[in-house]
């Protein structure tokens, strides 16, 4: 053969064309457009960074602004379909096909544009998923990516938004891909050096910095008194008897309420040091007043959250910081981290059907999981014992021989049983499976597959899935934590005391704890002004969620 | 609170002490012990890097050097426990508990020390499984790493084995922990920064390069013709039908058969192109011919393998590469990728039970599983569909909703019914229970759960376990491929023609193949010279693999 180096040569002739509009690595401004247009081939494999957090946005928007006579029929290979432009670039034709993780405030256009065939879908991934096919068949040939600063040679400082950023560079530099960043500036000498100057081919200087979205910020003044209730219910029902060290919360206000109650009700339940130690978790701000009285060792961050630097670095002791003090996150590894060293999973869910499938996809919006699927599945793999996962796989197979039965992860659904809008959580079918149906797909977008599903919280109650030795037992656990939605109401009332009996349902009253109790006045922080004054002013809130 | 900031603080000793030994970075040899004494403290949790290949082995000889009055009571964390000198450090006192996930040539050793209960074993994971860890719980204080060279800002070079080194230093260095890296040199500028010297603290030149093990060189000329024909039958029965193209091989002869039966056998099915195009492997030296005649599109690989350096970075097209031309490995990324971009695995075992567990450990040895058990397990957080993937969830669930099905990973134990000393590779009952009753483990160290194996291959023909109905027919499919040994002697005849029938078992016969056909002839390379020409002379076998 003769033909090897194939692609060390196309990199060289996309290099020399590049840099017929940079000075050096640097790329100016103006020049984007006719830059990007001349490194980009029609067809190549385009990773734009976005998660969903972290977004390249200006190149986004630069490659938005492409002529599609130039530079069309991209695959987009990428986190997150966050920015307007992410669909643009469909919308104009400059790319066809899609592989994808997350798409939360494009959920609805993404759907429209599916069924109006603008988009080829590849699939939705799990963020960790869609990585290691990065390293297989997706790689990309061109990464757009998104750092803090740069120096001259390419060396990049990604600041506490480290995020996907190793991950993309890793598999497209290594791979004769070419790497773009843009930074906020160019400065003689970075404070750390995230990514090697020798992996990034070019660096635009934006002068502003990327766009950030504060996702994981959860007003304690919205949290309701339902809320509370089933935070107590999972602390007291859950967390207590599995003894749950090392876990994950998801997005959302069930989980916040936990976050909240742990100084206060969980402290009271005599919980400190023994749940809720380590995790693999976001710069939560409704983590601080847990941090602040000694209940957490230990957080390792996918990403960071937009007002919580100071504070992060402020309490090295428990983050991940570099030696320019900030926060070092890694999604790749924290997915790794909840996926394989955590005993539990807890996040909420938009549709539970009858029997335990969940998902956050809807008729009309395609979200995409992100991390979810990953972290709310039972890892197989995994090899080393702790007690939460020994005692789940007991409680599923009591009869099995020891030595040769895994434990299970637990992965916990808490909600209200009416959700946003009045819309029941528990349904007879997903609409996901609709939308299956409608659009052609091999696999249904569940988020969390039913024999996943360990616990489901509500106001009503918790269910232990683990527990259910049938179908039917199964199905009736479900219905009989449904409270007054239909699912609830059909319930086989007989069945579901028995299930009560057994402790497979527990009611609030069975664990001891009074619905008149769940107080707001429970929370270690009513509002986002007292998360700041517990961080000691180190917590800066994002204008939008002050309100003094 | 107002005792923040300890960890830094810690560290700041730590590099103070060590300062003391060392100029600027740079710490000379004759003052190792000096300097670790100095910065390592009693009860540390210690990363010692050394997985199946890369060894930091001047430093673990250091370490066991040092005087347990001043060190001891040490926490291992560490992929491997390969070389003498990882016991010795137990030995000797200096060390007490062991995390760790391979212990290929120790295995007889550590099993002995374990029963003599001079280690206190945490548990026995997978790699990835560990990596999580040390995000999580398992967070080492100190680590000892090897690279190729470094400048004097620490920068380091890790050549084609970078492997473990970029997890260990991320989880160490960004939480406050110490990094020290033998070298084998240092420079003025490293060829490429495969770590930035910012995570780097101290470095030592070792002036010889740290060992490694060629673990993944087969020699074609110790193939034997019964692995020929189990190699015949994987492909035209597995590979071939499913459509494998994304997947992963074990260690050892019968996939080293395969590889070499590719570009001939493979060749003749018409499958070239239809299977095995992307890999998640190490540079196998039988890969060559396979990679030579254009079938593979791309290899991402774990780590290097000796010999191999020169052929890899002239066949940039198929490997990851860096600007330096050489290869750039990454386990992390690697194991990710098996396990959730791979549509199969396959390997060997030791012993495979009625039910279908195997484990590689006897009641001597504890060998440790490495990756095995995460890739040879089915990833429910997977969400992509491949055509292999589907096919198999059907296999196992006809008549399941289909948009509700998820596809299963295709995971394949092969090997001849007798392995070596005749030893029969089918048991009534695992080594590894008796071991598990013994050192009172809570876990079996089985490396592949039977609700994982889809398929076993041995001279005898293929078992379908996917197909199997109930646990009898499991057995009997089991029993059905089993041969001569006393499990397959003790076969029901009926059964396992009943299971033949409906294509569960399926013979050579049933695929066309005579086992006269499995002739040496039909290797691309019949000697570790064959693999050397077919090469051009690029690759260059370690000089115990060349009788010429």
């Amino acid at each position: 053969m003769s033909d090897w180096g194939m692609q060390k040569a196309a990199l060289g002739e996309r290099l020399a064309a590049g840099r017929q509009h940079a000075r050096g690595k640097v790329v100016p401004i103006p020049s984007l457009g006719a830059f990007l247009t001349a490194v980009i081939r029609s067809g190549d494999r385009v990773c734009l960074e976005g998660d969903n957090q972290k977004q390249a946005d200006i190149l986004a928007s630069a490659l938005a602004n492409l002529d599609p006579q130039d530079v069309h029929d991209l695959h987009m290979v990428q986190s997150g379909v966050v920015l307007p432009s992410h669909l643009d670039i469909f919308e104009k034709g400059i790319a066809r096909r899609l592989d994808f993780s997350y798409s939360g405030p494009q959920a609805a256009r993404i759907a429209k544009m599916l069924f109006g065939r603008k988009i080829e879908l590849g699939a939705v991934h799990t963020y960790l998923e869609l990585f290691a096919r990065y390293f297989i068949d997706l790689t990309p040939n061109v990464a757009l990516i998104a750092a803090v600063s740069a120096d001259k040679d390419g060396n990049l400082y990604t600041g506490p938004n480290t995020e996907d950023t190793p991950t993309v560079v890793e598999a497209t530099s290594y791979k004769n891909g070419l790497v773009v960043a843009q930074v906020t500036e160019i400065v003689d000498k970075v404070p750390r050096v995230d990514i090697p100057g020798d992996l990034v081919h070019f660096v635009v200087e934006a002068g502003r910095p990327f766009y950030v979205e504060p996702l994981f910020t959860r007003d304690p003044a919205a949290i309701t008194e339902t809320q509370i209730l089933t935070a107590m219910l999972a602390i007291k029902g859950i967390y207590a008897p599995y003894g749950v060290r090392r876990l994950n919360h998801g997005i959302g206000f069930n989980t916040a309420a936990i976050e909240l109650l742990l100084p206060t009700y969980g402290e009271k339940l005599g919980l400190k040091g023994k749940v809720c130690t380590h995790f693999a978790l976001n710069p939560h701000p409704t983590m601080i007043p847990a941090i602040e009285s000694g209940w957490v060792e230990q957080i390792h961050c996918f990403g960071s959250e937009v007002g919580m630097e100071d504070y992060v670095a402020a309490r090295s002791d428990v983050f991940f910081t570099g030696p320019d003090g900030s926060l070092r996150s890694n999604r790749a590894f924290c997915q790794t981290a909840g996926l394989y060293a955590c005993d539990m999973f807890i996040g909420s869910t938009l549709q539970i059907d009858l029997e335990g499938h969940s998902s956050t996809v809807t008729t009309s919006r395609i979200a995409g999981f992100g991390g979810a699927p990953n972290m709310g599945s039972d890892p197989r793999g995994r090899r080393h014992p702790s007690e939460p996962w020994l005692k789940a796989g007991a409680e599923a197979a009591p009869d099995a021989d020891a030595a040769l039965r895994r434990g299970r992860k637990l992965v916990v659904q808490i909600g209200e049983t009416f959700g946003d809008r009045n819309a029941p959580l528990f349904v007879e079918r997903l609409d996901a499976l609709e939308l299956a149906r409608a659009l052609k797909l091999d696999l249904a977008p569940v988020m969390v597959y039913s024999d996943d599903v360990t616990h489901i919280v509500t106001e009503e109650g918790i269910a232990n899935l683990l527990m259910c030795r049938s179908k039917d037992e199964r199905e009736q656990a479900i219905r009989g934590v449904a409270g007054y939605t239909e699912i609830g109401r059909a319930r086989d009332a007989k069945l579901v005391e028995q299930l009560r009996q057994r402790g497979v349902i527990r009611r609030p009253e069975d664990l001891g704890i009074d619905p008149l109790d769940a107080d707001r006045r429970l929370l270690a922080a009513r509002s986002i002004k007292d998360l700041m004054l517990a961080s000691g002013g180190l917590y800066r809130p994002p204008s939008r969620f002050r309100n003094w």
